[in-house]
């Protein structure tokens, strides 16, 4: 039995408020149950200097959590001099996500950078940024359109992730933290709104999963992400 | 003419939400008008090596801001690797205003820190912080009271600030971003609940300022202050 | 036509010499066509603080890469200061891999610490370092075992790894550098000799990618690693 | 009773000598009593890049303290890596109490740096830091006017320091180290050389300090900065 | 008795591969004996910013240890954030030993960075880097006379280095590291392939060493150079 | 013709000043002519931590230069965050030629750190701190000795240091910086009291230089540091 009582194929409630803060182009804070996640796009009308002079955009992002995020205070990176490698792994996955659904072409010689830090940690914290990231980034395209600086979106769609896991004989869509940490294996999904991947990461940490394992696995993210795709359009159209 | 039409000695509208987050043993989300920030308190049953043994308690405070809580992208201090001269200042600052009302022979050897993180800055990002690590300090040692872990409060009050500026000729009370960066001279004052002065910086931006100009902040400031006080003490009622 | 003549589930040849260095208690260079990694195993009597008392080891994994084993010269990274994201992420997967086949309780409180430095590099340096990796770590325990330090091996089996990749249409096994940066998808595989996944990482570098393609990928992978695990086999019982 | 029959509102004797190095364009060994503090200033013909093409000048400050300057032995900043958090407090504050005396659109577009560095170290540096250097940027400004690249003073007065506390119920003026770390409130005050106040910085180590209590800190700093004031006229006719 | 029955004055067996690895312009490993060490040259067709425009190249080296190079495991240098003070001293010997022998007027503006990294030590690390560095440098120039880059050859000639020692009565030449960390006196000469000296840098270790030892200390080091230099000739005539 | 007319072998006015600071067990500023650099030798009753239980002491330096000690000013080291090659070469040399003196286990399980901070550089800045932190070293033994704390002196001699350099045909003793910036080759020489040899340290910046020319060299070398070990001498009986 899952905590909330919930389905073993059942996302938890989601929410996405977007316009959260005040200054950058895109605000979201998106909520996976406990999980709470802020996202903000900020727009910079350059690139980084390696890119200069090819026309075409780049997207990148930066993963942070508040010390007390977690159940117990996690030691606060500013103050460590640097980040770890799991918030250099995550910023990278998100980064990639986001380009992955972008004509970077279309952009022009503009800079996105997405910054998501965790407010509040219940597992699926890459997930929930990748999800909100999306929306916030697509808040600052539609600035830059009504502002004139695009004509045209380069956005080809969402992107949605969500995190499946296997505990004892079952695939659990959506692990919060007491199921994550007992699962034995842990799977990483992200995909686009219609259905194709665009980020596999599925990990045995406890037994090594089989080929069948693995396309239920697949199967149960497939579910969650139409959900969680669906979130996000009915967020973009209040 | 203030923005919003604030009287000169008239503080922003205080918002004071507690257990915003849910794991800290005290979350208070503070908000001075469009300034907000998340102050989390975290409970060890230890002290600092250098303190052990003394039977007294500790109490720390770290202090950040995310990245786009500014109009423009501020640089993430984790990916820096260092934390910068304004951000330890102002830690600084806010663990020795809390220490300066706590009783730690009190505490016993319990360690106390508070993470003050800004959602969004508008000015007086670090008066807010101490009224909200306040709160949340207050709360964290409510939590060890019940929890039969202290006898006593070590709490001999509440402290709160606010930060005053001379604009032109006027004296005005918690300046928000457009005053403060304009202002001539600008203070920060940290007061116990009673009215007692625990840190007072004053510095002149532009021109220096007289004794007389001195003594018109500090009365701004501690009429500010006493409206601070109560928007805390009708926090810890609700 | 891919280079060498190679067919499309055609990994290239494989070395694997053990003993490459004197003093490390297993020490394998390991060449997967121009891709060599040096896999020095070191065995030290204690764990991690936080392991303490738990009669279970530890492995652990670092990675670097000589700063001239690319193409262009890549800076050093003890000279700027810190490992990168990429670093960080290979030797947290080589390690996770590593752990994953073995059984930490029957190894007691002994530490495996695995370096893998790339000497040159020519696409795939993280598969060829689990792969290597692997061999240098039974080298390891055959090693305690013959000095009476381990009863049994802690072994459950080898595990290898391959780099697989969509180019075009075709499904492309052991991905050399050329093909890597030209490929729309690209996927690591990490699996047990028995062809249990301990990792899966799939990434759309261009088009994002369908589920039967995933099916393709995993297809191709797992027969290359089923010759790679042949040349393991082979490697340790020479 | 103050060490060697001082009064309460007396300063230790103060001896500022010019030229102490050779090489910078204003050099100052400052002395207040044990307290010896070298204050060099560097002048650069440009500005920091944010600056550049507004015509005005920068100066900036350095803070330093030599391993050996303190009863105990404090670890070299170098060696560990980062300037801690009171040596970026400190060399803040001597920044801004310099800029408050000078007038930066008739600097034109030149830098000055003044490194204050602490021989030895025994209470109140800050305040001899700021006393001193203010000596060395009137040497650097007169170098410059004499080699023609200024035509007009850019300093409008002199800019000195003195700390100030309440230890029992006396108020003391120019603290040593052994009043300082027993004085319950301790305030270091900047003023222009016609008592205009630059900053004002008080804080209550023990009690917290009265509305009285700080006008009789205040005025015992305003006569102990006219003292400090004629020291550096006099070292400047000699 | 030195191990494997060496004289003396006897170096070990050298042995110098060229071409060892495929990308750099010129890759060398030298082997002393045990001591094994990976010597790439860089080319890059541009100058550091303090030297353009003055029509001269610039050398420079890097030197690293692999972490399982030595009998225990030395910690990785990228893992703990900075080079330590041997590892500067050594790559700023070489540096200014290659740079000895180079006419930098005939390199132009061209830059060669030799990375020395350690593969297996036994002593002597630093003096065959430098033996082999000379080689791999004169690869490249080959090379960017061979691409018409430069018409003329800017080596002066081989620079060789070795390491001598006294331990007991004995002079000994080419210490590996029983020996080396027994010495009394360590010396490491480098020399030009006609006797001259590039650098002397001897150390007593435990006993003050008389002129007379040092007399000594300089014949043996010139007859095992000669040998070295002829191991040199050879591999660039093979 | 040198600066001053100094003879070719006559080293530049020394002066040694003890008890230059407070605090420190050994304080001595040594002036070479204009290089001045205080040397400040600390006391601790403990050792490393790898040290411990073997009945020995240690000796260890740190070097650093106040950042206008040059004619142009140098960064900061603990502004840039971390201590160059240079000085970690430096501070290296120092505590080697001191522990070179000691019988460490004549002290005890005491430790000594000697800082040697530049005040100003006019060449010759490490010999200057070898000569000086003797002269402190042997205060700190003398003190403890006072107290009761050392039976016997550990040191066995002074050690002292100079720099000599061929310009042009000529030999010279103690280098000054326009002696030192255009010498072709470069030595420093560091020796016991009775001309034994600790540190050899010879340096070809331009042509390589012969036998011959070494055996000048060192020549010049004793001859000068006869004379300084004289004013070491002197300054300990005054």
């Amino acid at each position: 039995m899952r905590p909330n009582d919930r389905a073993v194929d059942q996302i938890r409630p989601i929410k996405i408020t977007r316009n959260y803060t005040a200054y950058a182009e895109g605000s979201v804070l998106v909520e996976f149950g406990n999980t709470k996640v802020l996202c903000n796009a900020t727009v910079e009308e350059n690139v980084p200097r390696w890119l200069k002079g090819q026309k075409k955009g780049w997207i990148t992002a930066e993963y942070g959590m508040l010390p007390r995020a977690t159940h117990k205070r996690t030691r606060r990176e500013a103050a460590s001099g640097k980040q770890g490698g799991r918030t250099m792994e995550i910023q990278r996955l998100i980064a990639r996500s986001l380009r992955a659904v972008v004509d970077r072409a279309v952009m022009g010689e503009i800079m996105i950078t997405v910054d998501c830090d965790v407010i509040q940690a219940d597992g699926g914290t890459r997930t929930a940024a990748i999800t909100g990231a999306s929306v916030a980034m697509a808040d600052a395209f539609s600035q830059l359109i009504s502002a004139g600086k695009l004509k045209k979106n380069p956005m080809k769609g969402h992107v949605a992730a969500v995190s499946v896991g296997i505990l004892g004989d079952e695939v659990l869509c959506d692990l919060e933290y007491v199921e994550d940490s007992n699962a034995d294996t842990d799977m990483n999904v992200v995909m686009t709104e219609d259905g194709k991947m665009i980020e596999v990461q599925g990990t045995a940490e406890g037994q090594p999963f089989s080929h069948d394992e693995l396309l239920r696995l697949l199967a149960s993210a497939q579910k969650g992400i139409a959900d969680i795709v669906q979130a996000q359009k009915d967020a973009l159209t209040d």
